[in-house]
């Protein structure tokens, strides 16, 4: 069971990371964690020639996998990327994208998650990548938050 | 000797680079195989409490490097990013950031650089990042562009 | 369809890559560009308290990913990795390791995968890789071989 | 000043590391949060063709690693990687190969190296990386040790 609702990463993003907001990023999806999240496709991300920023993708990536820890541990704002190693694979083509972040370990310290970005209805990977949070030691106190 | 002028850099930048405009990247200093790249603090790359987004640190980083194989190479519009790996080593102060790209190895398929991320004017490093770039085979013809 | 046996794994191994003998990496399986390799446990890659040391778990990790890219475009010796990106994610009790290395790009000049790492017959991970392989452009030659 | 010496690393790498033995690893140098590594070459990690295998560097990346971080916080037997980067440059000739780690974070939990290879005497790099350590949380009574 994710410790998180949709609604709830909905309002943190709004209200805690106003950077994120030319992405539009839409939370899909919601397990104990995992996040499904997409980035529609605008003007803001789009590289002449029809595809989309490396930047927007590292910038899909890194959210998806901050929502996947929170469905796993609750509402934390504190936790923050210490790693993000992404992989390139296909330039996407210009439409929306989802990320797939899922954790590879929860531990007391350290969440550690892998995230498939595919185009949005297909499945062939457009670049794939591996995260690693440092998650406050306060953290049973704010995730009362 | 680099092989772009700033001039060059910064009109290709506007040009061909529109989702870069938010960061309003300033290249500092180019010699051959080296970047310097300043991204001033906005309300837009700002988290609460007073640093600098993630994502913007990853953006900075990647043009950085993307720059520096320009100053080697020349004008490349097609170059493209294979592989990023960031480590956040300390939250930067909510100030102008400064990004230092080198490259490693400057082979005929692909180009690997260092970047090391400092707030301004200051040593300690906020951010270090690896970066692997594909080079076009056709370079030669569109480094005359 | 796999483009090399498991015995022409084996003899190229024992041929062109003597210091993985130590290792005694042992090909379980072969898909077109899957591979499941395994490493007993033994002496020499044993921490005391009884773990696997993480340099045996890159150096499975790296030859999943070769036996992987061979699996796709046959037999080459000239492949050489360019990036490997490994988290360790659990210590893994004393005995055999599983890596399973899945491509997730092939490209002309990059093949690029990812490779789980678990204790053999546990699901759970013990680490997570990525790799990066530069092809050689006369591999149509090579592959010959 | 180093908390270590390299007196104190080489028991220590004898006792407990004893996997390192094949790498004859020869700590050069040690600063706090700094160590020089030599890796002579032998016929356990020559690949043929005349150049040292990429697992040999990355065992020489995570041990020049462990070393810099217990000459700024001592000896420190249970500190575990938790990431490791390796970019391979250029191959190296058969010869002796130097590492270079310099740590750019040391937290209170993590520490975070960059590492230069070179082949001795020689400027140009064959490989960087960058690591993660986790520190164990009683670490003050284990550098007694």
């Amino acid at each position: 069971m994710t410790l998180i609702t949709i609604e709830q990463v909905n309002e943190l993003t709004r209200e805690r990371l106003p950077f994120t907001k030319p992405y539009a990023f839409n939370v899909l999806q919601l397990k104990h964690g995992e996040a499904k999240v997409a980035m529609p496709a605008n003007e803001e991300i789009l590289r002449p020639g029809g595809t989309i920023a490396g930047p927007a993708m590292m910038a899909l990536a890194d959210y998806a996998i901050y929502v996947a820890v929170m469905s796993a541990i609750g509402p934390v704002e504190m936790a923050v990327t210490t790693n993000l190693n992404v992989n390139f694979l296909h330039r996407p083509p210009p439409g929306e994208l989802v990320a797939w972040a899922k954790l590879l370990k929860l531990g007391k310290r350290l969440a550690i998650a892998s995230v498939d970005i595919t185009a949005r209805n297909e499945d062939s990977l457009v670049a794939h990548a591996t995260g690693t949070y440092s998650i406050p030691p306060t953290r049973e106190i704010q995730s009362n938050g």
